[in-house]
């Protein structure tokens, strides 16, 4: 069922509402340029005067109120936002600086109560960063880090440093390998972004705070993971030492993508059996979807978002093939077109539908992204 | 009318919106094993992320917002859902630590304002256990007993001796045998639950808070029930002694059910006559509904929860042949489907409705739970 | 055209959408029992947990949020409930205890600030009881006497005197007959549950408070009754001394009713001409309508309570057939059904439609009330 | 196109939608009653309690919000159902003490925030009556005045003696004739209403505040009228000296008719130019509608009120014919309807519609209320 | 495709739609009278009371509600009536009072902080003037000038004076040429208004503020201009030195128009490219579209005020026939109607829309702004 169909299509055979090919995706990186499609993107996320997501540092919401993005959500749209965006600095020098104002504008726009006001409502506090919160802290130290790879700024280098503590500290201190989101809401993904904050903090500043991921992975892969289907669990409860009994593809792409910059064999290793256990090839193998969990016929149930973390794994692993057909299963239902040179999508498939198919067709690579080149000068500016 | 029909039928010949036989579901402790639509259940109430009831310990109540739950009623949302998932935790011991991990959400969300905060607005007070109020600190107390019972962890153990001994200590002090509601409102099916939390107590410690159980069932039999009818009445008001004049099947199956973890003789001595006064086979026995009240032909009046009590009752006296009687009744017009994995119903027929189903299916008996068997050893964590 | 047309019908020949014939409701006193459809209305008033008007002394307004009643009209839905419960109690001694404990609920409510709030919102202070709004604190305080007359329990004793005194105080020290509602505004049909409230106070303790009577009666005779259309003024303004120049059906027929039962002389001289007036006898005799003023043939103008209160003013006065002319005006219309035991009415003809149907299906004469027996006991509790 | 097309027709002859002759409205005064319809007005401004607009001294503002009357108009709604309530009181005598009582409720409600907050909330500050806001304190410094006048009533003296003092002396620092609405805002329709308080003031105290009034004559005369056109400007603007460039048929209409009381030649020299501005006779000589400004032959545009204060200047100037063309324009489309006795439009044709036609209907002339005769007594009451 | 198709049509051949000739608008300052139509925008403006945008200097925004203007917008709606209220007051002497008015009341509407709010609840601060914010400074900072070079009142002087400074000594130490609007957000255009409020700084008070522009000038040509396109990019923002790599057509066509009153010979140099790069002429050369940006074919993308601004600029480069056929374009879509000598459109084809064809319509360019004559003796008033 998996077996090829053949490269994927030229751009004279482009299917409908798909908008350039995966070679031309995959070879962006070479060309220094990237594709019409998404420059129309980064116009969505930059152009248009108050109402782009990326139009300024305030606390201003607009982008995500017409996206009816739900508030516990926009944090992750902001960082999935911040990851393509370092991939666009490593694509094209000369878009390198708008790529850094755009980090700038995610990191100041993420530090708004807007963004992670929930943990408050909740009852868990007043302070996003002090003590678990990983789901929202995680995102942030990351995209401090690669503010600072991508700009060469200082801007937040004091902020970074203290939260790099404050995540290397908490991992010490706990009697597992990693950090929760909710009190006791052990997540092996979130957890990934932490991990992979350290290891550009180390990249930055010479440290060695990524010495930690060692234990990290030999617990995930001791209790986390399933390794017959290649799937993490849903979820790990430390109190009770509950895992969740369900395997969840979007948990287990967004994680063996984030890993594979670590440790690329880790993931090596499932993304086979991943494939096997989620993914669905169909329309004579033209496109392919992603179940959420294991017994059903069903795709991206759950949070919605299975056939998107598979693109941006498809992306990392450099499976040309399958990240073809999954745009193909995505990109077409949802309307895309571009007005005034900007991309918009009428029937979004999900709540972080133009995020992750931005960061997919752009992404370098988690690893490459780490050994990103500094910038030629620290950018202009103060 | 009520001369049976044969045995229920058998997987082969499930009707239409029934997801498992009545056998399936009496045979899940035998097999250890949850039935697939129980397990599609769990799903719906852990799966999603920031959208399952039981997602996190925050006091966030998306869910219920879905479901549109009123305020007051989502306090028995979480308890029913809390003594279904005490059942899980006896049915497979692969499902406990998630059951008591759940339990220990039930019991964090039970203490958000959000739950308890009608007694504030009512103009009761700002304490919801201090005094009066049984409908929601029996629960309360009952849930963390259970969740010791179930985890073997001490986490809410101060708290609910606390609670235990406000509850032992205001039966003592009130003229009738029970706590009331609201002032003046006392209800015989909250002060079942107010007793069994006294016998769940005594089985963690040793004590014997349980014997005030004797003179409130004295009581009840005495004052609140009508013999011929084996029906309680509605409700008891100590300050003027009016018993409000009519029979009540939701009060007197939710009674009967937990009574008979106590003193299996007295429900067994009125659930015949229970059975006479309320339940109407339909369908040549295919199926079964439940009047609320005396002197109607309607099912299910009033807070409409009469046919899915009885149903819970049905399940703890082992009446299998009416079990299936009524869920057939219940269930298929609710429309039920498992999309994903995840059980939901497009119409549920109540405001506790997926609660109840779930509890009736997995529920092993309040005497069951009472004999739960230690957890192997402390679950795992802190 | 007010000549008879024989006996009202019997049983056998119900309309459609009466729910018992004239003589039943006259009967049920003498038979020591409330027709089915009074116990439909009780069960209405009584038996949905939380929705239920009388369901707890909470300040939860449920019930007449569902019914969509204004704020300002909540206070008089609670009291003529309240006048339809003391003759409950009278009716049927089973019932008393239970009309006793609606009664409680009844003051208890009268009290919440969702009731009297109006009062503070008008800008006319922030205490109810101090001065003026006799609209509010007369029916408070023929509430407080009706509950200790019904159960014998001296609950609300101070508060009844305390409230009485300020009656009597306020109307020895206004330069007129009575008390006002807002400021200036005097209402005759308020005025006499303020007045009828001494009575049951005297009944109580044995005082003569309701010496004042002969005053206010002559006051209203002179300056605010039509004699030869029995009927009264509007309302008079003591400030400019106008009376405003409309004859009001819902005034007068409210206001002879009460008078009544003090000085059953004045109602029966200007009932005659109240008929003339304002009645409308149709269809062949069957029904009656009653036009809320003058110089118009609309019924029910204005507030919309001709009829139903000139129905309540008919049962005072023993006259069936006025009482059944009425109701089979009334009621049909309103497409009453019986759910489940309980009372609806599908399109309820007036903002207080049920109250004042059930109360003058009830309705034991305000005399008959004052004479009420005392409890066999004091009704059982604290 | 203005010549006369004969007598306006007989009772016989009302046209569809008129409730009464031109002929009987100017009868009013000789017959000392009003007409079925003004007296069917009156019970919509008096009859339902809670409801009408002169139910109650409280600041509840119901009748207003079932009207959609904006905010910042309820001012204007008051004052005008005043001034023609002062008519009322001169047309019967029967019904001076109610048009004083329901004065004495306008003076009230005129005071609560809900009238007068528009001026808080523009930013001009916390106090309405101590500089500028002519707009609202004209109309209050009038009322109070003609309460005095009708009622003999002394109650709102040292308010009014205070707030005439404030007129007086601000007209006297200006250094134009007259006061500012908002700051910088001077319309000479509100300073009419200004003056014509000062008149009544002297008529009261036997001052002589009026002095004032030549040189604020000759203002306007000099600088705000197009003496060819009959028609002053919109407004004027002090700190610039700009008039607006447009003249005004409402702003004319009510000013004429105001200073007509003052000074009736002054009105009477531009009357006929007036009408040959703005009034357009048509439907054969039955009817007559105002265009609100020149260059247009749209009629009532701006605030919609052009015909309508047109209605009263005819009546202040006797001008039978005009006043019947102008109903006729005005009335039979806003669909009146008399319902119980009291009347009411179903599309009303603006936002001061009934309050205006009520006016023009009673309205004895501003000089005949300045010599309004004094209550045969000081009305009852206090 | 530019090349001409004749001179624009005469008033006999007017397009539906349009409401004057080109040849009439720009024949405004010789005939020293407006247009009609132009009549009709200042009626618009200015008749009705409460409702119109220049109605008074109150902090009420009612006529922006109305055309559901966001709140964000509000600052640049006033300031573009503003701007063309200024040139109003050089075509017609008579008009120049109102014009005069006009500014007073928008600087005041400017000042309110339903008008710069944003800025607050960005989180940027609590004082909209002390630093940054030049999208809303510049304007205020313009309009104060002018202001008193139309009305030579000194009113706003001392804060004029106030603002000149900050922004003199913002620009001074800033390390780019210009002040920011959102930190970090550097516009061309907003930048070009500061600058010209300095010019007219000058004009009043002989002071050399406008020397700065030389350095800006030069810094937006070599950073900030596509030369061979004509056309400025989006924005600048300093930390990171990153030009947004988007040129935008409403912003140059703003900031030309702007520019060409302080250095004529800048604009000239792009114009010719920029229509080449951004103008659509199309029906037979009848009208023409402007695209917002390169490399579509759709006309007024973005924000949607290309067509509009370019508008602007064509009448500021006394371009008739562009002017003609971008107003073929933009006015009769917008279904202009002029009802009751008041001009409205139905459907506003931007946020902006009235504003800027007022604009367009009346301006006597920014250079004849400056040398406005002082008025004939300072305007009547205090």
């Amino acid at each position: 069922l998996l077996a090829g169909f053949g490269p994927p299509p030229r751009a004279a055979e482009l299917p409908p509402g798909r908008l350039a090919t995966t070679e031309d995706y995959f070879a962006q990186q070479a060309k220094q340029a990237v594709t019409p499609d998404v420059m129309a993107q980064l116009a969505y996320m930059n152009y248009i005067d108050f109402i782009s997501p990326f139009y300024s540092r305030g606390c201003s919401f607009e982008a995500w109120e017409l996206k009816h993005t739900p508030q516990r959500v926009i944090k992750y749209s902001i960082a999935f936002y911040a990851y393509g965006l370092a991939s666009v600095a490593l694509i094209d020098p000369k878009l390198r600086a708008l790529a850094g104002h755009d980090l700038d504008i995610a990191v100041s726009k993420m530090k708004c109560k807007r963004v992670w006001g929930d943990w408050e409502e909740d009852g868990f506090g007043t302070d996003p960063i002090e003590k678990e919160n990983i789901m929202y802290k995680g995102h942030l130290n990351l995209m401090y880090g690669l503010y600072q790879l991508v700009t060469g700024s200082r801007r937040y280098e004091a902020e970074h440093a203290h939260l790099t503590r404050i995540i290397h500290d908490e991992i010490a201190a706990n009697p597992f390998a990693g950090i929760v989101c909710e009190p006791d809401n052990y997540f092996v993904q979130c957890n990934s972004v932490a991990y992979l904050s350290l290891w550009v903090y180390d990249r930055l500043h010479g440290t060695d705070y990524r010495a930690a991921t060692r234990a990290w992975l030999d617990f995930i892969q001791k209790d986390l993971i399933d390794p017959e289907r290649g799937a993490f669990y849903l979820s790990y409860h430390p109190e009770s030492g509950a895992v969740k009994p369900w395997i969840s593809a979007y948990t287990t792409a967004w994680t063996l993508a984030m890993v594979h910059g670590m440790d690329p064999a880790f993931s090596e290793r499932y993304y086979p059996r991943f494939k096997q256990t989620f993914v669905e090839v169909y329309d004579e193998g033209r496109k392919a979807r992603v179940r959420e969990t294991a017994g059903t016929d069903d795709a991206d149930g759950g949070v919605g978002l299975a056939s998107a973390f598979t693109l941006l794994l498809a992306r990392e692993m450099g499976d040309q093939q399958l990240f073809d057909q999954l745009l193909n299963h995505l990109e077409p239902p949802a309307k895309p077109s571009i007005v005034s040179a900007s991309l918009r999508y009428e029937h979004p498939g999900s709540l972080l539908f133009d995020e992750l198919l931005f960061l997919a067709k752009v992404h370098a690579g988690f690893g490459a992204l780490l050994r990103m080149p500094p910038p030629a000068a620290k950018l202009a500016g103060k």
